[in-house]
């Protein structure tokens, strides 16, 4: 499915949402960036629990990415409604902006903004870049659609108490390892790159291998050796976006330009693949490569490098991660499993993915909770996750809510 | 410069070439393909003896590919007709639509059609590649411009005595060399393909190496493996278009297109170059290709070819070819060469690029001239030919041309 943040099938999502959290009697705010937050009143006055994640999806998206935990927060909302349930703290359910950074090109941005890590400013002058040749921003499709809300985008207007979140695993480990739930301890750290090779334009016909600067052939190269230099440190490098210039078949291209994302649980790892990729990419450029089998060239490429985002290793708060961990014994445990051990029904995890949860987690308590997807398949409409899992996921999420409302009843705040 | 086939620009560019003509005493013929045809009348009936090239250019090309050879037929005339020159037989020159083939993708699509060994249909049904979304058509451009001539665009309706085409060489080798004038004896051979790989689109951050079918990885290793092989055979292979979907830097793209163009003098080493490259391609898309330091992985990608033009080697008329080592001799020799010798002056050469003179080979003698350009660079702005080398090639053409009326003089017909 297609349902790019800030569109008008986003719209009618977010109708969806503020009316049906409104029909289970909750109160929804929102604020500068769109992010809806319904919050249902406890016994007492307090900062909400919530359960969040997001409605928008990649262009080629699928039903689950985003949506599950959304859905799974509102189920909450009517379950605890249908039996007469009352929480000692308010709870709620939050719809994040733009998490996916698909049609606005930053992931997380609305979340981002909130813990007032990403500026305001910057994020309403993101343009989109999906329909091409779209001239709107974020701040004109949010008035557009009419989700500007007067609530400052920051965690002071909308404080939390804690934030879980539910998500498929969009990677194929749980499905594999047979278990029916992640307890996610962290987010892996990440960073993006925009790299542009620049070469000449030659005939492909006339210009002989020695005297070509052939920036796609030079950029291929590259992205071999960052997957290479990757693999060697179990690190992730990938380029999911790539452009030319002149882009004609009987002209060798002097430009190419193309994305970068590189991945690791730990940051130094990130930065040793990062510092490789670089040295190895002056060295290919330059034509210094030795490559047994290419041919030599008496012109060069040059090669530059930006950085577009930056996303350190995430580690949760321990307390949110045992609330998860206990609600999926309650699910599914069989009663041998210690006190913060994990049974056979789950698997401590880092997420391999970014998410709303990495912003939340720098103001407040958070964890997430996965479950398994098919063949680990997510950004594409074959992404699935069973019934069962979904329910699982579901049933583990409100529970972790509700002991992180029993834990602060208990410690009194 | 840019000046796209049958763009406003080219219309310019058209119109300026049958004033000129005109004014010099020609009559000017165009056809269904708006090939235009511009013809001085010789002391007797029969067919031209033509000079002929292009005036369309690649979206950045430069001011001499094809350029030069019309702008050296028009000074011819103006030559001829300043020094009272009588030839025996009509001499002519010709622009040909859509050389290049960047704006509708099927370069010398209008010498084809004239040689009758493209249908007239298919080259009107080319659909305009730039500017993207542009729905033009072939005819729709000629009629929009005015250029749709009455006359059949066929060697029949339009027959010649001999076509000489002088051009940039596009090629270092007559600049390393200190040659003025390369006599081009035939054009390469070569065939385009697009080549189309199918993975699976996922998460650049949850998927390990393992579990991707990565179309981008996949199509970097066969760009890759293409350049090698061609080496190995002393052959060209080139990628000039490469497009990928979804395109987003989170998401490892499940669809990737290239282009590939394959060249050699040898249509047998295309052959084998073509051959090789098809089973490398299937290994890579199978993860067969053991390439070491490479990821494995449990998903495949398929690969699939489509050919989208096959031009076979070319061998000009020996006639014509005489006419300009002749005509080259007489300008730039110093008496001391033998018959069908060339001096240190010029190089015997076979073209790498496709002209419009491989399809008026296939019906009339033809034959080529080209002359020296800086680093060998074309298809690019910073195309430049020295006035020197310029005023030598139109020297060498009008005096071909005129050998050649002294030919058919000298035979009768």
């Amino acid at each position: 499915m297609s349902r790019l943040s800030l569109s008008d099938a986003d719209k009618q999502a977010r109708d969806w949402f503020a009316e049906t959290t409104q029909s289970l009697g909750c109160k929804v705010t929102v604020d500068a960036m769109g992010n809806q937050f319904a919050v249902r009143p406890g016994t007492q006055d307090g900062n909400p629990v919530y359960a969040g994640s997001h409605l928008d999806t990649q262009p080629t998206g699928g039903r689950y990415d985003g949506i599950l935990g959304v859905c799974a927060g509102v189920e909450m909302l009517k379950t605890l409604n249908d039996n007469w349930v009352e929480t000692s703290f308010p709870v709620g359910v939050v719809n994040w902006t733009n998490e996916e950074g698909a049609r606005f090109p930053k992931s997380m941005v609305s979340s981002g903004v909130w813990a007032e890590s990403i500026p305001l400013e910057d994020a309403h002058n993101l343009k989109s870049v999906i329909p091409a040749n779209d001239t709107a921003t974020m701040k004109s499709e949010l008035e557009r659609i009419g989700y500007l809300g007067s609530t400052p985008a920051s965690h002071k207007s909308t404080p939390m108490a804690a934030h879980f979140e539910l998500h498929i695993e969009q990677g194929p480990i749980l499905e594999a390892e047979n278990r029916r739930i992640g307890v996610v301890r962290g987010v892996q750290s990440y960073k993006w790159f925009t790299v542009t090779v620049r070469g000449k334009d030659s005939h492909t016909g006339a210009t002989q291998f020695r005297h070509r600067a052939d920036a796609l052939l030079t950029a291929s190269k590259m992205i071999l050796a960052s997957h290479k230099i990757a693999h060697r440190h179990s690190a992730l490098a990938s380029s999911g976006i790539l452009t030319l210039k002149p882009g004609s078949t009987n002209t060798v291209p002097g430009f190419v330009q193309f994305s970068l994302d590189i991945r690791s649980p730990k940051n130094e790892t990130v930065d040793e693949v990062e510092a490789e990729c670089k040295e190895a990419f002056k060295q290919i450029a330059a034509g210094a490569d030795v490559d047994s089998g290419t041919a030599p060239s008496e012109r060069q490429c040059s090669v530059e490098w930006k950085t577009d985002f930056v996303s350190p290793a995430t580690f949760f708060h321990d307390d949110c991660i045992k609330c998860v961990q206990e609600a999926g014994n309650d699910l599914c445990g069989h009663g041998e499993v210690k006190d913060l051990d994990i049974g056979s029904w789950g698997k401590a995890m880092t997420s391999g993915a970014g998410h709303d949860s990495v912003y939340t987690s720098k103001r407040f308590p958070t964890s997430m909770i996965f479950v398994p997807c098919r063949d680990g398949v997510s950004h594409n409409p074959a992404e699935y996750s069973s019934p069962e899992a979904c329910a699982d996921g579901a049933n583990v999420l409100m529970g972790a809510v509700l002991r992180y409302d029993k834990l602060r009843s208990a410690r009194g705040h």
